[in-house]
């Protein structure tokens, strides 16, 4: 009996890790992007720097906060003039090891993401032309760009900015949870009801599409595949990555999200309008799945999902260059 | 001549420490409001987090942030539903030297301060019951105030968020400024110029006000002794601490604020119409001295003023503990 306890749960780590990777301890460089250390400083300043937002009061840390497991707890985010974005920000932790950027993809890695939301006019509400003359009436980052980009003669650039958030951006991972170490083969790092819960996640079909590395992140599926959900979790007027990709069939169909630090970043869906992560596993169940899973079932999934939390990033609020009397001026 | 020189400025040291004194390595001690590791631990959380405002998205950070002077860089700060404050948002660091907080000194400490802009509709937009649900709402702040409040029945109220973002803000200090160094007795830590500039500071009549450990914060003083600035820096409809203390015989008196760090936090003023330093400067002359400073006097004075910089604080970017199902969810 205890043999064949031991061999079934042999047989399940073998099964994990036939379909998922640990968080390696150290982000791998970004391709084209390499790391240095004055990319990776200038990156984290540009981070937290809201004089890349119109109004000077919005930064990437604003939807995507170092203590918030790099989201912002919100359904969608607020930006500038007060306006809601449409789509639940994603978490930018682990984002590095995504096939590709934000809900419908449209970004192919983060350094194509990073410019994004500084020049979307509901968010940091700017343009790439203003935000470089921003950054470049303070003479602290003009110096910064010149050792971030050293081989360059114009380094204060648009495409720039984006490459140095992104390479601050890739050290955002979390590595270290419970289920990376039982990946790692230490089989006490789960409780027995987080492993029953793993199981179900194999057996039910769950990691058909959360798999890999993120456990999500790594494939895009409609949302709905037997059952559409509720309107109030799939509004109609978004219909995802189709206007992205015309060459997909289906409407509706979105980036699988990864389930790293999920128990971190409620709420849920694109639409992020669930709340409660035992209500996200059952409609997965219901409209992914085309199972009614039972309470004991979610309440073993979920009990999995903790077990994602991983080590939160360590990050030193950078002190950021100060405007001199010739900077661009916020809009009032 | 060498003699006669270093008689001066043996002169000038001694004149300086009359009526200046060096920022303190460590902060010392909140009046009835000691301060723990647990409290400390907590206030920074309490200090990073947004959902102390209604729609979770603004945090003291916003308008004090760490990376920029512990103030925001705008003439006064955009809050809640975009609503925009009255008067600029003065720098948290060195404000437990302050003799009262706000520019009309409505409150007598950090603890009195603390709370306001929680509560205040047009900043963070919520109320005191409220916040006090919300932290009820996450299990990870239960624990935090009964650690950090271990005898009291109830520690997890209103005036407490406020002690221990206090506590968290008296740590914000800013030492070893090149300024701090002159007063210990290191005669080359300021340049000649920077030396003109603190003996014109003191003859010229700047340190009247302008004195002890902040350079400012000890008193309060009307803005236009001589002759009034103009409207755009002084707002007509803002008469000041005459709102607060009723005795006041003249409008538009304001605490005179610290010049820590005034190289940092432009724009300056309680308007935050004065976007030059050296352009606050020479207002300062017209308006409080009846003086008009010749332009190099103006910029040996804001050469001393940029002897004000010190050590900017390093923290850790405190992991917020998650919301659960139950969690008070924002205002979408």
């Amino acid at each position: 009996m205890l043999a064949s306890t031991a061999v079934g749960q042999d047989n399940l780590l073998n099964v994990a890790r036939s379909l998922f990777s640990p968080i390696p301890k150290r982000a791998a460089d970004l391709d084209g992007n390499p790391a240095t250390l004055e990319k990776l400083e200038l990156g984290k300043m540009l981070y937290f720097e809201p004089r890349l937002s119109q109004a000077h009061n919005i930064s990437c840390n604003t939807c995507h906060q170092i203590g918030r497991a790099g989201a912002d707890g919100r359904s969608t985010s607020i930006g500038h003039n007060w306006q809601r974005g449409e789509r639940n920000a994603p978490t930018v932790f682990n984002a590095v090891f995504n096939i590709a950027q934000f809900w419908d993809g449209r970004a192919a890695d983060l350094t194509e993401q990073a410019g994004g939301p500084i020049s979307n006019p509901t968010e940091m509400g700017t343009t790439p032309r203003h935000a470089v003359e921003e950054l470049k009436g303070i003479p602290g980052y003009v110096e910064a760009f010149g050792k971030a980009f050293p081989d360059e003669i114009d380094p204060l650039r648009y495409d720039n900015i984006a490459r140095a958030i992104a390479v601050f951006e890739a050290t955002l991972i979390t590595p270290n949870a419970p289920f990376d170490r039982y990946l790692e083969g230490n089989e006490n790092a789960l409780t027995t009801e987080q492993k029953e819960g793993l199981r179900l996640f194999a057996d039910k079909g769950c990691s058909s599409c959360h798999n890999g590395i993120n456990l999500g992140g790594s494939m895009y599926a409609p949302f709905g595949v037997f059952e559409k959900p509720g309107w109030e979790f799939l509004p109609p007027d978004d219909k995802g990555r189709i206007e992205v990709a015309r060459k997909v069939d289906d409407d509706y169909v979105f980036k699988v999200p990864t389930l790293r630090n999920v128990a971190l970043t409620a709420p849920y869906f694109h639409s992020g309008h669930a709340w409660d992560l035992e209500q996200a596993v059952a409609v997965m169940g219901t409209t992914q799945l085309g199972t009614q899973l039972s309470p004991e079932e979610v309440d073993k999934i979920t009990a999995f999902l903790k077990a994602l939390t991983g080590d939160q990033p360590k990050v030193t609020y950078p002190t950021l260059p100060p405007s001199v009397a010739t900077t661009p001026r916020p809009e009032p």
